[in-house]
């Protein structure tokens, strides 16, 4: 019973680098993606979440450990789990991998913000419901 | 007397692909760095625009032909020229050189839009004072 | 009996831009994706063609009306269909849409060139017979 | 005496996400600048490097801080200090700086590696003499 999250992530060259390789940063956006994707197989859509809620989510703080490179044309997996939520914060423990290699993996916090006034405000009731890790599997 | 406004661009290795040349998609990013400090050359500042006028620019179409390749760490020139100021859009002449040589050439249209309903605006006169080719050398 | 191939592309705050809508730019990325895709969907995988064949594909040419802005969390879809297959070359109609709304519709033409000298080559005989739009549907 | 390095970073629309500030994954990508424009500075270009040495620096480790916004037209100073110099990598303290106001800070570690294998290598004794902190002012 697993509270891991993952999602496919092709590699095209958009992602490369003269390197040969998957540029550094982009894995940001590949674990970005995979909490977006979380989020929504949670029900809840982060552009409703702003309309409704009048909050966004802005990562505070990230740490990366790249461990292998990624190249073109491959067929990633970015996963993602929520290891801690606080009353306006939430951190996920994040990884890329190809099959059972893991190509990098860290950790992600991210802060929830009034839209308005980029603010820190607590993480609305209604998304707390759906977060919580005891109800999230 | 040239109209061609030119600034210099650096390639690092988030501009490259894993073809070990600049990704072509991002020549239209160092086509708008050149539109953007040419504004900033004439007096224009583009979020003060927003601020003050209310308008933003949106680029409507794009037509680039890639000619040669740029590599990582080249010094390459973006121009830009303004050749047709409409009512509520300018069209532009862009290159990027690695010295004499023209790496890509294209052409760039740009339309003025109401920056709450995205809906075309006439460009406000007080840039157009400052955008007139008889007035922009 | 369409010859038109099409894949979903869901928007990131990655494909954004501070105007709120996707960064026009990043369209070309989108239309990449397709072709990428189109070509997987007809058994040819870009990295194995250029390890076998010695050949790379790029984009020589790339016209883009931006007819409509698309927004964060939107799901759109990027088609592609081969208009014309020269010698060493190949053009394409590219088309974005968000459900049957036409966000941006462009061609690119894409040049075969020689792995290692970056110079035009024909397109392998191998890749011909699968990309003649004869056979292609 | 500070051995701190800085670069001047405009931001563009391209950085800039619709949260209406820069897309938190870029500051990495300024980062990036800051060293290679260091490197340049001390007399290193990182394209002969790789002909001459035959290596290459890949970022290992990045710990990021993103602690205030910036937005669209502001302009950053991006700072780069060696802190640790390794066998085979280098350690970075790193900052993105608004005139005093600190937007992000974070450690990047780099490992040089060699271009054709991407396996660790010694970095070369020609890089050594302009790398040691000692006489890096």
């Amino acid at each position: 019973m697993s509270k891991v999250f993952s999602i496919p992530i092709r590699i095209y060259y958009e992602d490369t680098d003269a390197g040969n390789v998957v540029y550094y940063a982009n894995y940001l956006k590949f674990m970005e993606r995979a909490r977006t994707e979380w989020l929504r197989a949670l029900g809840l859509e982060l552009d409703e979440i702003a309309r409704r809620e009048g909050v966004i989510f802005a990562v505070r703080y990230a740490r990366v450990d790249f461990i292998k490179p990624a190249r073109f044309n491959d067929l990633l997996q970015a996963t993602v789990e929520l290891i801690k939520r606080g009353h306006a914060s939430m951190t996920f423990a994040q990884r890329i991998q190809r099959e059972s290699l893991t190509l990098c993996e860290g950790e992600v916090k991210v802060a929830c913000l009034d839209t308005a006034t980029l603010a820190p405000r607590a993480i609305p009731n209604h998304l707390v419901t759906h977060l919580d890790p005891g109800a999230s599997t």
